[in-house]
Formats: C-alpha cells, structure tokens, sequence
C-alpha cells in the first residue's frame, strides 16, 4: 500500500512515515508544500532508518503529487492548514482515503483547551472539506509526536478510530496496527470525533501537571 | 475521614462507597433523598464487605445530614440532579470538599455523546451552584461503574483531578489513590474539566463498538 503524509515533515507525520517504513512493507511517501523539502526529508528519515540497519526507500514530493500516488493520504498539518490542504491534493484524489490526527487546540492560562470549529471537530471539518465520494477517516489524534518520532521509544498506546465508511475504517484499522505497540479501536461513527480529538488536550494538561509524565499516549481497559 | 456519598445508593457511589470501605479506614455515609433508602443501602453494602471478611460500619442517611458530618461529600448523581442535590445540603456544608463525578451525555444512533451544560461542563456547573466558601474538585469521571462495584475485579485506572483549590485537590487524590489500583493525576484547574469529562463517552463509544472491551477506564503513559 501507498501511504503519503500530507505535511509529512511536520512532527506527527515524521513519527508515523519513520515507523510505517520501519514496522511495514507500505511504501512511504512524504508530501509537502515545497517538494524540496519534502524531498530533503525523505532523505533525512531514510538516512536515521539506514543507521538501524532498516534499508527503505522513502519518497518525497509536492502534497498533491504525493496524494496522486497514494492509496491513502494522512493530513499531518496543524488543524488552521486542513482545509487549504485538502484543497491542494483535491483533484488528485481517486479512491484515496483521508486520515485525520489534527486536533483543534486552544491555550490559556489553566492550559490546553479543545477548541473544535464549528462543525464540531477537525475531522468532521476534513470530511466537509473533501470531495463526496472520498472516505474521511479519523485516527491518530492521540499520540504524542515526540515518543512516536523517537524509534528507541516502545510504545504500548491505544488509537481510536472513527468513519462513517466501514472498509475505509478497515483499512486504517489494519495500518494503525502494523505500528509496534498501536493498538487500533473502533471508536464509532465520524460524529464520535469530537470525544477522540478532546483527550489530546487533557494528555497535553497531564503532562504539564504531573512531574513523571511526559509524552502520553492512552490505553484502554 | 468522613466521606459521604450523596446519592449514593446509585451505581457510581456505591462502587466509591465499598472500595473506600474496604480499602482505607475513612469512615463512609451514604447519602439519600430519603433516609430509609440510604440507610437499606448502607446496611447492604455492609453485609457485602462482612461476607467478604470486612467488618466495617457504614451509615445511611438523608444527603443533608450525611453532607452535615462530611469532610468530603461525593455528588454521586446524574448530571441533572446535581444542582438540586448542591442546593439541598447547601446549609449543610462547612469547609466540605465538595466532589463532581457526573458527566454530561446524550444518545443518537452514532453513539454517545459530550452535552456539557453551558457553563462548560458539570464540575464547573458544581461549582457554580456550590456556596463561594465550598471548594469544588472534579474527579471520578471516568470509572465504569459496574467494574467498580465489582470487589472480585481488580481495576487499574487512571483518575484525573481537577480544581482551583489546592488542598481541596490534594485531599481528594489522597482519597483516590486510597482505593487499590487507582492512581489519581492532576489535570489542572477547573477549567480543564471538560476534557476529562468528554472521555467519558468516548469509553461508553468504544466499549459498544469493540468486541472484547466492556467497562472501561483508561491509564495514561
């Protein structure tokens, strides 16, 4: 399978394209606004994979050539940069399937606060933003980018996983896995985003508050 | 100590009620609208842990009374009773640590979802309608009731806390944490409250559409 991170030189994306390339046979493709860098990137994540003994290749290109080749497409770009980025890769999707982990996030004093738009959460607004017949799925919300980019990190985390497109949710459920230590969970129907996409403020506050934590991910049990 | 549980002849108070009854040596009151069930309740609670080999005395009596003899006074009722129950022990409360466990939900044919009230969620409802003297701690949001009226099942679940009181929030993950396999995590301030709310649903969310998950908690790492 052809995976592209959208934005994928960004934190969430680096962690997800160095551990597909690492943990699955999936081809890695990293997209960006600028193919250079996502080419010098590509280049990067290779370089830190061959030093592991891990020989992959991994591309980079502009986003909308990168989604062109993808089976699918995870949109790893702040929240603010989703529906411009959509808008970029539009045209080329064709049976692709959209991946949302952006989570809409507001700061004040008391901390981290989930600050949904008003279609109700970042994943709902990435399915308003995509063509019809484009599967919108949401996953990946959860894991802190840091702990998921470090490949000396096990993880042992939990992925809630929302569609309204059952082999959509399929497919991602089946890509979540293939990463060490991820287990994948059906969270629901899209309209259950809103739940998923608020647990990343309160890891964020639990970091912040507990001396001993840092880098949260959840499990469930 | 003196807990009591105000309403708690329901499921989340007595599950509270039994394990602070096994597990620590703070004295425990149940709290009814009337007497008679608080004290029915109290005597069966009691006879649970006695065949279990606990000898322990537990009260029953009206929410006021109970509130009247509290250090902490649990608010175990759903979110729509809250401000009635506050304002019936209103008098009652005397540097009482007053606790919110209740979430705010709503069914459709997606799921559950989060309907906090319009002041942002229940615990911050809590302390709106609690006396300006009364310091408010939101906590226990997130513990499948019936796992945790089980005395057979050992749990292993993360409670995060929040209030603008620092002793009150001290006090209460004392008591957390007097349960066995609960570890209590500070989440902020008060304002923090409706993330650790909403994850609440989505436990109800993912334990209906995943097979092998049933009353579920979470931990966080």
């Amino acid at each position: 399978m052809q995976i592209a991170l959208l934005g994928g030189t960004g934190d969430i994306g680096q962690g997800l394209a160095l551990r597909w390339a690492r943990d699955t046979n999936h081809d890695v493709l990293i997209g960006s606004r600028e193919a250079e860098k996502a080419a010098a990137k590509a280049d990067e994540y290779e370089s830190e994979l061959a030093e592991r003994g891990h020989d992959v290749d991994i591309a980079g290109l502009e986003n909308a050539a990168a989604a062109a080749e993808a089976d699918v497409a995870v949109l790893s770009v702040p929240a603010y940069y989703l529906s411009d980025t959509i808008d970029a890769v539009t045209d080329e999707l064709d049976e692709t399937v959209l991946v949302s982990p952006a989570v809409g996030m507001q700061r004040d004093e008391a901390g981290v606060h989930y600050n949904p738009p008003g279609v109700g959460s970042v994943t709902a607004l990435a399915a308003k933003a995509a063509p019809d017949d484009v599967p919108v799925v949401g996953a990946f919300h959860n894991l802190a980018a840091g702990k998921l980019a470090d490949l000396d990190a096990d993880l042992d985390w939990d992925v809630p996983i929302v569609s309204d497109d059952a082999d959509a949710k399929e497919t991602v459920t089946a890509l979540a896995e293939g990463i060490e230590g991820i287990r994948a969970l059906d969270a629901g129907a899209l309209a259950n985003a809103s739940e998923v996409e608020s647990m990343t403020p309160l890891l964020i506050n639990l970091a912040a508050n507990n001396e001993d934590l840092h880098d949260l991910g959840v499990k469930f049990w």
